[in-house]
């Protein structure tokens, strides 16, 4: 299964393709509904209140309900769109955005509005994506999860904790970034190899990283091994019911780029959403000059929360790379 | 530039084949000698005694001392074959290893002398292929190079401390881990894409995970990112002789998955080395029951040293790849 | 450029996806339309009366009229849906179509209704893509055109010519393949590599063969070359004007991989369209036994002259994706 | 399994590099020497006498005689080199030859001795991966051979009629063109697709144009469906022991880019060995005049003999790869 993401924010819609996807699978179109809601904007006093109606087209790939074989395109129309509140944007690139980058990227071409191709709204499809790769993989018995691990410095915080710390940002008119840990149960184990281009970590952390806003991407222990000696990371083996586990998991159920039949426990960095209502410095790309930029409108103070069923969806798509689905 | 590695730790040689190598690039055999003679054992009282020669015989895609644009082939034979300090591993496999991940991947038909083809012997063609890769940048003006962030818990170690860190590991028959930090000066703005496949952070990534033991990839603040703001991580910019510049540089070079012409920071996590000298709880593959492992001869305590040159080796042949180099 | 085409024949739409494209290309919508219309069917006598209205609804990656340089997807949706006309066709396949094959591919859970996602209907979003690949090489002064250069048996057919065997296939419920020979004009030198997987002939014909009904590709004197001798086969060189040039063309334009500079000239074999009246011998897959299949409906007896522009958009993103355009 | 090939004809040596080898597969050298034995020169009166040993090394992915699942790199030493032959070639290109598109390619910085990576020479190492390929095969039923179907015009020749055509060449100082039939028994129906860059006669016809002075790749009828009608061309369905079947074979074995199950059957252009005796025009690209070229040595008059392995070799790789070996 290969999937290639389409769109911009503000226009007509954004969508996916999914090649590869095996024959025979049931579209659940009520599961798939679900975990779009998840990452829907709106469904909670934490996140913006853009109205987005995430609902999806099937164009492609479907034949009574379940997949043909044949690719799959599903696309969202944008419908909540409001392009003025962007207007001007284009000149003075936010800071921690990518509106800098995407000129140079496109010569200036690039759809500015809403943050167009960059947008997190592109996210949507790669939910639909992940929620296909769930389908194929249930058939499998695997599953994907994910929670947060960190918010504003805060390690695994209660749901109090998270609403508190949120909130406070949202009060400061500025944002914050956390963590976030996703866990693959049923994964067998000799799955990828070591090599470049083939191996289990670069699978997943490549399509982790096609995720806005990942900055790090660590397997088990991950930085955490770095205070660890070899004695204490090296996890025991043990047999059970002729099965080959292991006592601990600091591999993160990946050896030699290898999966080792247990847990896939990866962690990923997500910075704080750049938009905030602080003034922050900028430049005038036009004028060559120093500028200040103060954005407009309401913006997610963290995107946690929502980035759940994103962070998901990616781990889905890379086990399903990795098997072969 | 993509490159593939080949060969087992005691069969007759390893090696690289790098295709789209540009045609015209003088192949300073003394800049690549010197690479590989940083990542070489037993140069240092810190490292594994085993004496390899990594005398590299090219075998293709070079004329008259330049590349010829044609694929490069480069083979290192071994000649430090010491068998039977391994016989007998492949029924018990070593804890933190891909010798069970191996086993299960190849069926059991994998080479298990020394860790075959999972051994780090084979970061010897990795750092030959990142020595071209840096020869390639340097004509753009790119520099790359890496120093140890952390060891045994302790960020930017000098010296003193890295060793005192490594022989108190060794002392005890034991490994430690760490940190590497990466940058990357030169790199243009404009380089990689938001999507999947395309997209800086996740080839970085990619090229980074393929090198043993690595088990996290960051950039920038990375993970530092979840105990901060937004009005902190983002980057102001500015202009300086007409560049656009950022004061700051938390999110190491990269935004939406493109350069923004400042230097690309990354970290990443290596595990301590998984051959230790202290008994370990393994299994034994054949009579499917526990057993217990004892590693004989003299294994390296702390590869990062080591390790440097082979960071760098994958951080350029990514930036290659960015560039289209 | 890459592309994806998705789509059914009877499903709600059939499409593609391109990637890579450069931004600041103009669109030129009217060009776009012309070149859909010289595919589309009912516009001569010649062809198939289903009335299809190619109205392409661009969904992304174009912002005020031109590329942006991010995804650009196209869609097309099916609106002269007769299902009735194919019910039952799933069990009995029909002889020289892919109803058997897809069947096994797909293991019975494709879309059978008009060929699904096997329809020649596909080859209208391929010539959406052909035509921007156009517009990309326009912009470096490189042509596509295509002519039929044999119908039936008759070489190099006259209009009149063309016409008269089409009918008499009518009229006798059958129908008569032929070939096409493409041109690409001003291919620069030094496009494409000698090896598996870059070189330029192989580039070409994967992109051929991905139409539909094309069962040959061969270049220059193609398989003329069996009663030449190397000294008429071989390309004499001579300067013009400070440029290499050869006398013949017998290479098509490529020598070992790589374009020389001279017209690229390639001819594809068409086979004659499967659906034709005549009774046919298929078999029953469900009942497992033999059975005789009569098609209803109206059925192209040639696609020949609605081909042209199909095979002329394949070999323009073959030529862009050569270019690295 | 994939494959790089590497190497210039007067430099060390020339190798594959063959990735994603089944593990287990018995190595059976004697069968792998038998099939370079095929394509080695000098072994009969009609090739040229140059003589190379084509004398494998295997350097890694392989184990006590089997494939390991590693990569496999085998590489074999140039032994006859006579660098002179060949001096001042590289100003003057030979027509029909390379030479002047890899320079421009190549920037110059190709090695010219003997053609380099352009020479035949580098159909050796892929043979060597067509036989590992071809032993990955036989463990599924499949076998692949090829025969020369036309030379110099002589469809189907005899042995008698082949000698005599290529000895009238050689004594002309001439050589002579032809083309090759290759089918491959065993393939299951169901492998490939139809899109672009998965069907099936797109990844033969890549493989097989990788093979030099290969011009046109025809599947089936081939070029032969111009003169035919749908009636006939039509392959009619009937049962066999409870197995579908054609009762001709027109398709060649593929319908819709899916293999159907018959055997595949594809025939390939070759066009004149382009090294002649007689002299030819071309131009001096340092002078930048026209010029003229006289041959030295003695060459291969038709290449069509030690061509059917290299052509089989392809095909077995287009068949594993078609079917995920």
């Amino acid at each position: 299964m290969q999937y290639v993401i389409f769109g911009e924010s503000h226009g007509p819609a954004v969508g996916v393709v999914l090649t590869g996807v095996m024959p025979g699978l049931d579209l659940d179109l009520d599961f798939i509904s679900a975990e779009l809601a998840r990452r829907a904007p709106g469904s909670s006093p934490l996140s913006t209140p853009r109205k987005e109606e995430d609902r999806v087209s099937i164009l492609s790939g479907i034949y009574r309900g379940k997949t043909a074989g044949t690719p799959v395109c599903a696309i969202i129309s944008n419908t909540d769109i409001r392009p003025e509140d962007y207007a001007g944007l284009s000149d003075t690139p936010r800071p921690g955005h990518a509106d800098y980058t995407g000129a140079v990227r496109y010569q200036g071409y690039q759809d500015p509005r809403g943050g167009g191709h960059f947008s997190g709204r592109l996210t949507a499809p790669l939910v639909f994506a992940g929620a296909v790769a769930k389908l194929a993989l249930r058939k499998r018995g695997i599953s994907v999860s994910a929670e947060i691990s960190n918010v504003g410095g805060i390690p695994n915080p209660t749901a109090r904790q998270l609403e508190a710390v949120i909130l406070e940002a949202r009060n400061d008119g500025d944002s914050v970034g956390g963590a976030i840990r996703c866990t693959v149960i049923g994964m067998p184990p000799g799955a990828g190899e070591p090599d470049f281009g083939r191996n289990a970590e670069g699978i997943y952390s490549q399509h982790l990283f096609a995720v806005p806003a990942v900055k790090g991407v660590a397997f088990g222990a991950g930085f955490g091994f770095s205070a660890m000696r070899g004695s204490r990371a090296n996890d025991a083996f043990y047999m059970e019911d002729g099965a080959v586990r292991t006592r601990t998991n600091h591999s993160g159920g990946i050896n030699g780029g290898i999966t080792n039949g247990m847990p896939i426990v990866l962690e990923v960095a997500v910075r704080p959403t750049p938009s905030i209502s602080k003034p922050q410095q900028t430049v005038d790309l036009r004028a060559k000059t120093d500028a200040q930029l103060v954005l407009r409108g309401r913006h997610d103070p963290c995107i946690l929360p929502r980035a759940l069923v994103v962070i998901e969806a990616a781990a889905a798509l890379a086990s399903c790379q990795l098997l072969g689905l």
